[in-house]
């Protein structure tokens, strides 16, 4: 596919170490982190009006829909109610695609290569890549032209990785950095393909 | 060793992905960089007064010392003259005591707690870490108390990592962040003890 007409995008947090989840997919050390003791050097963040970098909300906003791994379907789902209202492709090999219970905005499809197609048919502009693997994926195949990764501050040691390997380098261009809350920074990254 | 009298300190570069060399050591990725594109939306650099993380030369006058691992040391050996006037303690339990040629500055330990030993002995303050297992090594024991890391605009998929597996968090505390040249983001951290 050398000439998509969808844009990737990955919007994720990560631990300076690199790990988007612990191994049991915890993430209460990105959500509800034990209270940081304050600095006198702490560098404030970023406000709001100055900021270079978009918000969870302006994620939403700007995305046309969201492809997603199988992990990361069953890990939101399992909070409850469904928080999002875009399209949502899942992609699995093992969901069933009917007769399981889903959210009127999620679609299960068996590929990538199924969901790229999808996204041309109908016309999406700009996708939200989420999941590790699936992010590992999209890179490999030259597929995220942007990423806004966040760290938090804390290593963990172990993990589910953000990264993965990759057939070549790939080179990325800064387009802003803020800090936002609590000592995490948020990066905007283009990818140079 | 529960009252250290020094203190760690980490000043590291590292790709996006967490790799400080390519699996064969190469760092040409880091000094010698293809050209990037600019982008009107490029972040500038933090000018010079208005750092708050310390560049290289200051992180070099801050020190008093060097612990380096094996590879490290013959790495920068392997370049030629050796470029730095403080003390350095080169971790190996294989290289010779003796009988080496070494530069003035530079003496092999056997272990780092031989090198804590001395780093008390010598009524060190600051000692610069460097080199990923060592580095790993110190944060384990719980002897790095900062950790300065720039993040490079790019991702390898393989080489040597930055960080490894901990017994528990290593929560940090952000005091500084800059972007100091094309696209690097330097980070000032303290580690919450």
């Amino acid at each position: 596919m050398s000439n998509r007409s969808w844009k990737g995008r990955v919007f994720i947090a990560t631990s300076l170490d690199g790990f988007i989840a612990r191994p049991d997919s915890d993430i209460l050390w990105l959500t509800d982190p034990s209270p940081r003791p304050p600095s006198q050097q702490h560098v404030p963040p970023t406000s709001p009006d100055k900021r270079t970098v978009d918000s969870i909300e302006q994620n939403m906003q700007r995305i046309d829909c969201i492809a997603m791994g199988r992990k990361t379907y069953e890990k939101i789902a399992s909070f409850g109610d469904w928080p999002y209202t875009k399209r949502t492709f899942v992609i699995s090999s093992t969901l069933p695609l009917s007769g399981m219970e889903l959210p009127p905005s999620v679609q299960v499809v068996r590929s990538v290569d199924e969901a790229a197609e999808l996204f041309e048919r109908e016309h999406m502009k700009l996708v939200y890549v989420d999941g590790g693997l699936l992010i590992q994926e999209f890179l490999r195949r030259g597929w995220v032209d942007e990423m806004v990764v966040t760290h938090a501050p804390v290593l963990l040691g172990h993990g589910i990785p953000l990264f993965g390997d990759l057939q070549r380098d790939v080179e990325l261009r800064l387009l802003g950095v803020d800090v936002i809350e609590d000592g995490m920074i948020s990066t905007w990254y283009q990818v140079v393909h």
